[in-house]
């Protein structure tokens, strides 16, 4: 299909006639249907199924706000970055367009291949031209660039030729490649146009031919390409890719890249029992290693993702969902160290952290893993963009003296174009399909049309969540159908109410779904009601960071106190008190509507420790003060000055 | 003096008629008279002067006992462990004694020195023949050792002939080199011989023909020399070991070594403001600049050190007097970084802390000072040694899971020898003299002998101290005399009052002296109450591994809950009630008579956290607990288990 064609389709598919067509079309292979993040429908060891980004249409404040900023600032202002630091041109001088030296960092290609596969998946949730546009004329500088062989890396295509290959644990030929892996299956999933799969198919090929058990036997030193090449497998059915994936993980952990804990090189995986090492390619790794299971079923890596996953969340997540303690080596740190000011929590990370989860849960069903994708996902990887839709931050901290800024961009861009491709993915997270239903994963305003059980179902959300935790869901059918209905209870409510038509009252619990099992009719209506009300949360005592500390957590929402909304003391300087009631008021955050929480709490002076660093509790006299809290992702959009998540208790 | 002459003159000295036979001598050139530490006697910058060691007599429960194992255990223990290391044999290669390749680090020689320098000033506060015969020993194979042209290291002395001097960054010979003078100083000082100072100064000439401007302009990576160099100026009165000190701290800062802040080459001494860098390093060069001022009053000196000071004592030293937050280069971290479990508080470090305060109070006569030293003295250094005298930690954390303990030596054996220094050093800072009379520094029961303005005067102190702070000070004298005696009001003590023969009440404050300027005569008796009770302390809310936290402390002891007293609840799960009392109750640690302190608080049961990272504060239960602190200093003497000195608030 050609591009004006399926901006016409799209174009279609999103107006008001969308159900009627969808239903017509009998859920079949429409070119919008194939948007799926990541494509489990015939993958014999995940319970569910991915639905296509396009099949949901957000109408919320929350998401739909940073969707449209998504296409009308950040994508316009990444390409525009892209071209003045060279990273266009490093392709056109490849083909022979340009000339110059090579510009940037030698892995910058990934950069233009995270941007491409957003650009892809925003035009699953919205057609728009110049986005279209922007996407087209990029393909081609890359096709142009690509070697006969099939390699294809700007840094090493022209006078470094003779080094392809050789410092597979620095130089991140594969981790580019799988990001172009990953741009060409979302391209092609949501435009049918396979030229850009056609240039990732020859890539892989090539490197099919130089790796493997027998060729060469090492693996990247950053991890990536394990996940891409299952999902090309996927997008193509071609099994060599899915080979070679298994080849990427079972050859890493055997020392043959340096046998750094940092590059997840000292141990085979399947005997890893801790998350090590530099935090983005931990979780690359792991979500390569839960796509290679959603295939193969192998349990010996299953095995070694449980031990991990449960050294992760009970050890070394951040409260935000970040990941990554250590600035040294961007890496996670022993148990329970997570410092807050020094915190890493690269936006990266906790992208890589959704992905790995999301992955989890589709093999799995089990909501515990879409828990903390959701608490990734509102608060430590959405702080990793500014309200403005263009400016970043690569270390997202828990605390700050009101230094640390967003910025338009960074020489290593990793994270920018990784929060661009994520943020189209939000709709298709929504929902899953089961072998008996649908999933309710994530509550939203929205409409959507599901195939469940071979029956279109049009399924409308209203809610005001995360900012309130009660959601109508509207069924509608063009005849009745039986199927159940999981709806998902975060793991932050301790006890959920469900009724079916303002009957059937159901008791639901916090970390599991309910399931409603009947037989649906058109206009049946069910609603959730998730008691959302603003909380202390205190933190595991070997945690030194937080010890005596709370943080304040309302639904999947995340707070911190900043310097702007508290002009009763330093906000460093402030101890909550934990038995005064939290109370939640709306306010405004640039554009964003949010909800804030006020409480009370005591603060010294810090005229009173000026000079000291101990002196006797006895001697300080403290003033009661009101606080305001804020949600952590919004912070930094307005004067700087002092940030805190945890708070002392008073 | 030969030393049998030399036991025989301490040994009279240390008997019932001592005071008479002190009296008689006028106070002159008695040998025991010139075992000073400091020897301030002839400097012009410098506001107080040294006691000698051999002037007190120590009668207390809290020191004497380490005193008398530090020549009954501590000396002959770390002596045999220097025979079984080749530290010893290392000289009596070089010497052609015995063959075979030098053995173990490169800088071990220091470690022979400060186990000299342990030995002699042990002899100025109790004769021991086994003592003085091992250090004959150890001397004879040092002179042994040293090359003709006074050169002595003897990991360079053979083999590496050649390669002298070539690395000043990382080889540590002026370090090694220092530790020999200050080691020879003490000898000298102590017994009058001077065999080991002719070795220390034809090793210093060496130096002096090797570096200085338009020789080798380098300084060492390891600060040390600096201070030994003034020290030996003071004992030999040759001007040009000054002149060399001066020169190694003006040649520092200039990049000759690489420029890093680990070796404070990043700057010129006159223009830094932070301690910064291995934390041993930053607190000796200290030690030796002031030592510097104090016979150039270079006031530029001066300034760098108030400045860093500052810096140290309000932004980055431990509660204990610690040093040095980062395992990683053994440095000091940023401001405020002062975690707990991570702690590194390298014992040499606080004794290194010890060493520069110490030079500062003698310049200043300035309380401030000894209060940081008393501080450093009780807590961050005495903890480097157990109980049974021979066992020693070189890390000091703050926090421990009970898997840090005590070892009887390291191969990089600095802090052993390091503490079996200083204890010996104890009974000379009790008392320093100033132009007017005596300042009283710290208490302890103990009698001595001091030449007041030219007076023989005996002070006799009885005080149960760090335990009481009811102190009487009773003086003796032949006859009538006036000069003032300044009261040392520790900082930890808010008011203290003081009395003279009943009357003339007088109040102080804490981090003052009180003056008390009068006609003494013989028996009057002073009485000053430091009122000491026990109590929280708390810390700058920027230090995040303390907010929300309290420490407890009791006069200049720092407490911690140490699991083998606390059957309640793991101490890490304590929180304490700060609203409570807390009660001193005498308890006994080994051996040792210790005030422990009791308090209230809550805990949770550890299986509450079971499986999570983070809870809301609501769902935890807490149960009531009594909790019981000892003194941080004698942690580690019993059953392992989980120790923290700083607890969250309940």
């Amino acid at each position: 299909m050609r591009r004006r064609e399926f901006l016409h389709a799209l174009a279609i598919g999103a107006g008001a006639g969308w159900i009627t067509k969808f239903a017509q079309s009998g859920g079949g292979k429409r070119m919008a249907d194939r948007s799926v993040v990541v494509d489990t429908s015939k993958s014999p060891h995940a319970k569910l199924r991915s639905i296509p980004i396009s099949a949901v249409k957000l109408r919320d404040r929350f998401w739909q706000p940073r969707l449209i900023a998504l296409q009308e600032v950040t994508i316009p202002t990444q390409y525009e970055l892209m071209e003045q630091t060279g990273r266009i041109d490093n392709f056109r001088r490849v083909a022979g367009k340009v000339g110059g030296e090579f510009r940037g960092l030698y892995f910058n290609d990934s950069d233009v291949y995270k941007w491409l596969e957003a650009a892809a998946w925003s035009l699953a949730v919205q057609p728009n031209e110049k986005v279209a546009d922007l996407m087209d004329k990029v393909i081609a500088e890359i096709e142009a660039a690509q070697d006969a062989d099939g390699y294809l890396n700007t840094f090493f295509s022209l006078e470094r030729k003779n080094q392809r290959w050789t410092n597979l644990r620095d130089m991140h030929e594969l981790y580019c490649a799988g990001h172009l892996f990953q741009a060409a299956v979302a391209h092609h999933r949501v435009t049918g146009d396979d030229r850009l799969l056609k240039v990732a198919t020859r890539f892989a090929d090539h490197i099919a031919q130089v790796f493997g058990w027998g060729r060469k036997e090492q693996p990247d030193g950053h991890p990536e390409v394990e996940m891409a090449l299952v999902e090309l497998f996927r997008e193509t059915g071609e099994r060599r890719y899915l080979e070679l994936a298994q080849f990427f993980i079972d050859v890493r952990g055997h020392k043959r890249i340096g046998g750094s804990p940092y590059h997840q090189d000292h141990k085979p995986f399947r005997e890893l029992d801790e998350v090590t090492g530099h935090a983005v390619r931990a979780l690359y790794l792991n979500a390569g290693a839960a796509d290679l299971y959603a295939e193969t079923g192998d349990e010996t890596l299953m095995a070694a993702l449980q031990r991990m996953w449960r050294n992760l969340t009970e050890k070394r997540m951040y409260v935000t969902g970040g990941c990554g303690a250590r600035h040294e080596g961007e890496a996670f740190g022993r148990d329970y160290e997570l410092p807050n000011e020094r915190a890493y929590a690269e936006t990266c990370a906790a992208i890589a952290n959704i992905l790995w989860q999301w992955r989890m849960f589709l093999i799995t069903g089990e909501a515990r893993f879409f828990d903390v994708l959701e608490l990734a996902l509102f608060n430590g990887s959405l702080s990793g963009i500014g309200l403005d839709g263009k400016s970043y931050f690569y270390v997202n901290p828990l605390a700050d003296r009101g230094r640390h800024r967003r910025q338009p961009y960074f020489e290593c861009a990793c994270c920018p174009p990784n929060i661009a491709r994520l943020l189209p993915m939000v709709p298709s997270f929504l929902y899953a399909l089961g072998d008996d239903g649908v999933f309710v994963n994530l509550y939203a305003e929205s409409e959507a049309e599901l195939t469940i059980n071979g029956v279109p179902v049009r399924l409308r959300q209203r809610t005001d969540y995360p900012w309130d935790g009660e959601v109508t869901l509207q069924i509608g059918l063009t005849q009745p159908a039986t199927f159940a209905i999981h709806l998902r209870i975060p793991s932050w409510c301790e006890r959920a109410s469900v009724t079916v038509n303002g009957a059937e009252k159901r008791e639901g619990i916090g970390g599991e779904f309910v399931t409603l099992k009947r037989q649906w009719r058109d206009g049946d209506t069910i609603k959730l009601s998730l008691p959302m009300s603003p909380e202390f949360v205190t933190c595991h005592p070997f945690v030194e960071s937080n010890a005596g500390r709370v943080a304040i957590r309302c639904g999947p929402i995340v707070y911190c106190l900043e310097q702007v909304d508290n002009s009763d003391a330093d906000v460093w300087f402030i101890a909550a008190k934990v038995e005064s009631d939290l109370k939640p008021v709306p306010m405004q955050i640039g554009n964003l509507p949010v909800v804030a929480i006020q409480g009370e709490g005591v603060a010294v002076e810090p005229s009173a420790w000026d000079g000291k660093l101990y002196q006797p509790l006895r001697k300080l006299a403290t003033k009661l003060v009101r606080f305001t809290a804020i949600p952590y992702f919004a912070w930094a959009n307005r004067d700087a000055g002092p940030m805190t998540v945890w708070v002392a208790k008073g």
